[in-house]
């Protein structure tokens, strides 16, 4: 029996040097194709993949260029559009991968939708910026027009901020487990999911604007995949205490336990190691194995010879 | 044994009266997702939608917004991103039509890449127009710089025009079929699928811009699907010869041969029905049965009792 193996990538590395048309994303696209054609021979894959800077660009054409008789996309939906930007592209890397080595693929993208939950205390204090920056005049009048919550962005502008609640559920998840059993690899939950919630009552889906983020759909996906081992795939082979500085330290193989307490003494940085941090040992406390490496080392970190490992 | 069912919607089905927002579009596909969620008790089903109206939109934001750092998608991957949009609105259309039925639904949307022959004649001579109006200077331009193919349209300015190539394979063919077989309704194929041609010799999968039928697509993915019955879903219950004149006559149930010999004496017009019928006649001679009606119809033609049905 192969193991079942959840990658996580960041939305980021599909864009080295902030390279963003299409051909430059779809060239690095084929890199992760390659190692995941790889994979596939040791392993059943499931992609995740987040969309942050495709998602943004998706929204900046869409609320500059939106009029009324071509009205621009709310984020929910842009979510969904960059899952078939982005899930295209890795799949026909994957399948152009596998034809390298002589063999057809069997790879799909699923439109994903993740549920939270309305109440999610991330309703109360939006704090993603998202979309283009406007003037505060713009920006306060796109909060009346749109009930949009608006800030001010670093000195930089005034952007929308949304929510980022936690994932609760993902709607296709059975699907998603039957394709997996079925030998295909799959790229689900992109972008953290199109984020929707449950009506309180008759418990309809409803999309909402929001940014799930894509450690924790990933792992929402892991645990509802049964996978075995959760990757959460980013820029460094490891993470590190005090990175960047003479005490810097790679971690290799931590408990859950022990990340638990590094976390709590403040170790890893919220918009960086903190949520693959979070996403890991949530893993690992279910019993899975959370691993946080580079693409390169994937491989080695899933025999245990690379990355940082947390059981 | 349930009969298998192949439903091409068309991407103008879902802007009644051209409203175009989410909202207004998603109230649509919930009209779709009761009928389907109907349907399904009785029939496996297959969704293959249009996209016209969506993704020219998409193509006008992306065009008109796009700069250096957030540069427009090219029209293959905005294909790509118009089926993540419309399969989320359905999926989740059909997932509320099933929890009013007090169930829940298996449905997921595969984003399909549709593979076309680049030796296809219509690449020599394309014709579809897509995209934002430009001025004759403008158009120039951009066909000069991106190589496209610009023409005057109707006088209502230049727009690009592109090849609409036929279909003739889909590449997650295989994870379709697993699905619909493991009793999910499966959406595919959306706005005639991401259009992708196989390179001469190492037959890798490339983008192409090109608009392929959905009609088409859709007859195709009946077929590889193995389905039993393909309904081309439009706006009217029946095809109708001499539309609109006192010498209208519908076409209730037809022969593949005798359609096409009134295809031949020019009854149906190219831009509307002449690729439903095309698409119908094909399934049929490939002993499926082929209809064409209305969504209000579709559950009354699959008894044999409306609709335009070729045999």
């Amino acid at each position: 029996m192969k193991k079942r193996v959840v990658l996580a990538l960041g939305g980021n590395a599909l864009q080295k040097n902030g390279e963003a048309t299409a051909e430059a994303q779809k060239a690095i696209a084929m890199e992760v194709g390659e190692i995941v054609a790889k994979l596939a021979d040791k392993y059943e894959i499931i992609i995740a993949h987040g969309n942050g800077p495709q998602v943004g660009n998706i929204l900046i054409h869409e609320e500059s260029a939106g009029t009324e008789k071509a009205p621009a996309m709310p984020l929910e939906t842009a979510v969904a559009m960059s899952q078939g930007q982005i899930g295209y592209w890795l799949t026909q890397a994957i399948n152009n991968a596998f034809l390298k080595k002589g063999r057809n693929a069997k790879v799909v993208t699923v439109v994903s939708q993740v549920v939270v939950d309305k109440a999610d205390a991330a309703f109360k204090n939006p704090t993603k910026p998202i979309g283009q920056f406007y003037t505060e005049k713009e920006a306060k009048k796109m909060a009346l027009v749109k009930g949009w919550t608006v800030k001010e962005d670093a000195g930089r502008g005034w952007r929308r901020v949304v929510a980022s609640p936690k994932p609760i559920d993902i709607v296709e998840k059975k699907a998603i487990l039957e394709l997996v059993k079925d030998g295909v690899i799959v790229i689900a939950a992109g972008g953290g999911g199109i984020p929707v919630y449950r009506t309180r009552v008759l418990k309809r889906l409803k999309g909402i604007d929001a940014v799930i983020d894509k450690d924790f759909a990933a792992e929402k996906l892991a645990e509802l995949t049964k996978a075995d081992i959760f990757v959460s795939v980013t820029a460094v082979p490891n993470v590190y205490l005090n990175f960047g500085t003479n005490e810097q330290e790679a971690l290799g193989e931590v408990s859950a336990t022990e990340m638990t307490r590094l976390k709590k003494y403040g170790y890893f940085k919220a918009g960086s190691m903190l949520p693959k941090v979070e996403a890991a040992v949530a893993f690992a406390k279910k019993g899975g194995t959370g691993i946080i490496t580079d693409i390169e080392n994937v491989e080695a970190a899933l025999k245990g010879k690379a990355g940082t490992i947390v059981r």
